[in-house]
């Protein structure tokens, strides 16, 4: 069950920011995006791909290459429109 | 050496948000933001915190309980200045 429950949240924490990616490059309304936080949040993402890398875990290496590609694309958007 | 990587990257992921927050308070600029994203991680850290609760794990728990209280502030400044 707990299992269930850890996969669900790690697909949701990857695919979440699809909307965002989404806005960010459609609308050009990044003023309201921090971004600060979203390099730091790249920062996270990035130190839980090493995390898996090192302990072996395939579904933490692709959920966190996957975010990571999402992060980028929201930081890049951030930097296009600001 | 792993163990400190999970460490800073699950410091990292909960604090990350707060420069999104202040700024969505302090600037009542959220246009930009992407509502479903926001609620969609609000799931996000809220599963994880129930995993924790599960699996036992504290560290799990204080973080996602810290992250649940930030993305809630950052899903209200939406709404109040949407």
């Amino acid at each position: 069950m707990e299992l269930y429950v850890g996969y669900i949240a790690a697909f949701l924490g990857t695919v979440c920011w699809l909307p965002q990616a989404w806005k960010a490059w459609a609308s050009r309304d990044t003023s309201g995006l921090s971004l600060p936080s979203n390099l730091l949040f790249l920062l996270t993402v990035t130190l839980w791909f090493c995390y898996g890398l090192m302990v072996g875990d395939m579904p933490i290496i692709i959920a966190n290459i996957c975010a990571i590609l999402i992060v980028i694309s929201i930081v890049a958007a951030k930097l296009r429109y600001k």
